[in-house]
């Protein structure tokens, strides 16, 4: 396994800043799919969201969370490049994502995301998207 | 409309760094100053703020700020190129600013910012900087 | 005094990134060590925590926390170049710390980072971190 190239990093992180930027305008799914390959799979299970398989699943996701809120916010830093095989990169991040329902419900959540990315015919695009909580859930 | 080339990301949010580092040391108005042009533009009108045309304006405001508050802090995540070309460079970037004032009261915004530099012959500074928010004003 | 180059920011951004993932994993002292000098100095005491010199008295500063904590979270943004005499490079950063005890108290903490590092026969290594408070500690 070498040192991930400063491109491979540079890559990623604009995956995470344009993905989570579609999120928070409500761009709608189109927007936060531009980000994913076609058989990405995004797991959100483990702070109580969907876990999704491929491009039908993660539409349906978006469109109805740009459906539902009214405000999304998440700040992403401490990128962390866990592995680079040549081909897949491998990073880590925090990621603080608030938010805020039309129904007035509020989301907070404090995760580290991982992320795998590889580059396509169409740029950098992300095929796994995992988190893992960081702090317990009432925080 | 090219690639923004990375000094210029570099370039642009390190002035996001020194400005917020200015305000949050209260190191006073020339210290602000520094980091933007002589007809530069500041609009915090979005979040209940001044907007600012011109080195005097501006001078005012963090002359003010710096004698008012005893505490600021200001972190920025999510810097997004947006455009370059070729002389002015876009960058947004996510903040959430933080400050405690003499008289005890408190503020909170959660707001992008929208940062237009250009390099000059005392290097690069910021000649326009927006804000909009991203959560309710309460949150 | 030099601009410093591109590569030292990285290394010693890294740093922070690993060390703060370290204590955030609860990875353990050994962990935390890593990326520290055998003298390196870690001065917390200007939010009430220890001052810590050499390599014992870090190892018994984090084995404590790694026992005592079942979470902690650390944020780190706005790396900022102090300084870079071509061999030691200070960064500065701002970062949020949060952390939850076994016994059920919770930590927040809203800091600068100060950050000496400089390159060993075993990679970037910090050698003195100190933290100075922005935020009034109850906020």
């Amino acid at each position: 396994m070498s040192e991930m190239p400063n491109n491979v990093r540079a890559a990623i992180y604009r995956i995470m800043v344009e993905y989570t930027h579609a999120v928070d305008t409500l761009a709608g799914a189109d927007a936060a799919l531009a980000n994913f390959t076609d058989d990405a799979v995004i797991d959100f299970s483990a702070v109580g969201f969907p876990k999704m398989d491929g491009t039908e699943e993660i539409r349906d996701f978006y469109a109805s969370l740009s459906e539902n809120m009214t405000h999304n916010f998440h700040r992403v830093t401490n990128p962390r490049p866990v592995s680079w095989d040549g081909k897949v990169g491998v990073m880590e991040a925090y990621v603080i994502g608030m938010g805020q329902s039309k129904a007035g419900d509020g989301i907070l959540v404090h995760v580290k995301y991982r992320m795998e990315a590889e580059e396509t015919a169409d740029g950098w695009k992300c095929r796994y998207l995992a988190v893992s909580p960081m702090m317990p859930p009432a925080s």
